[in-house]
């Protein structure tokens, strides 16, 4: 179990999008693949495949493969997606509505259990029979419910104060859609779509200086 | 100029922070930085800022450390940000709408020029005074107007096939958000935000199993 604890932040990027591709085989009905085939699709290298998925455990076998089957149910696992978590929305604007809007997420474990805002002419207001409270009584519903992640979607200027304010009330991972980089306690983990930045990661390739 | 062509992805991933960084400083006055301050606000280490910097020119003085204003003129010169950049938003569903609302991208010299979709209850609508189009005007569009970048918001059932559409009217670069990897020729460039994947991650990390 120690060598679980080694995985780089590098490998934890990668694994959702194996997810996705061993989903797709076993739609496919596609039962073992090789680590080349595995590259072929998906673009990694065959030699960091099988360094990848060997940080799990033994899920090749020299001449057979990868069980697609197995491999996928332990990435799920190793991800999390056995698990159901219950999150909040904080700000109801443009990404915020998008997120609330995106029942995929229901479909993967992640329960959207409430939406708060700061507008009164929201408050009230449902997005997929979810009603929109005033943030008021966000530090109540986070007294009463357990939830797990929050969605940071209001503008960056007030990004810090609902991060204390969920923190506080015992929320144990952060979605921070917020252009700001979040301090928070070390026990609680941000994830942080910075979209302009990515815009601008865009901007830079095209523009060819580097 | 040799020296630029080795800029890793990683340090193009980093310089958006950067910018962002330096243009809360600026905003504050402070006219001067050295990499142990700036490591501190921003998270880097001060030997990774130095081996960062030093990348894209001679901007740090001994003693002295960096002029922000120069250091951020250039940063926003390799970003492509001294440019203007013609985009459009192919599908106006909630990610596309979002995007379409956000006003700060157009702050940023990303200027929307067309919506499309497939969608005949959508078409004809206005998104922040620019008209929903049919997706069958897009080729058309394409010709007539020297667009740069494509923001792809569609399902990823139709994603390739826009994608192919847009790379053939001469776009440059994709934004993608589409939950799959577009096949594109290698000339165009393509930054995709998955956010499925950045859930998981977050879910993956809260999970302790690794």
């Amino acid at each position: 179990m120690d060598k679980k604890k080694n995985i780089s932040m590098a490998v934890i990027k990668r694994l959702p999008k194996y997810q996705r591709y061993l989903r797709e085989m076993l739609n496919n009905d596609i039962d073992r693949i090789s680590s080349k085939e595995l590259s072929e699709k998906i673009g990694f290298t065959a030699s960091q495949i099988r360094q990848d998925l060997n940080c799990f455990g033994d899920f090749g076998q020299q001449g057979y493969g990868y069980n697609v089957a197995d491999l996928y149910k332990e990435i799920c696992n190793i991800l999390g997606l056995t698990k159901q978590y219950k999150t909040i929305i904080i700000g109801a604007g443009n990404i915020g509505q998008a997120i609330a809007n995106y029942t995929n997420f229901q479909k993967m474990n992640f329960d959207l259990v409430g939406i708060f805002d700061t507008n009164p002419k929201l408050c009230g207001l449902k997005i997929n029979d979810i009603e929109i409270r005033d943030i008021d009584l966000l530090g109540e519903f986070l007294k009463e419910n357990n939830v797990d992640i929050a969605i940071i979607c209001v503008p960056s200027r007030s990004a810090q104060g609902i991060c204390d304010m969920v923190v506080k009330g015992g929320i144990k991972g952060i979605w921070n859609f917020a252009p700001i980089d979040l301090s928070i306690p070390k026990e609680v983990i941000v994830e942080n779509v910075h979209l302009s930045e990515s815009l601008l990661t865009l901007s830079c390739l095209m523009n060819g200086a580097i």
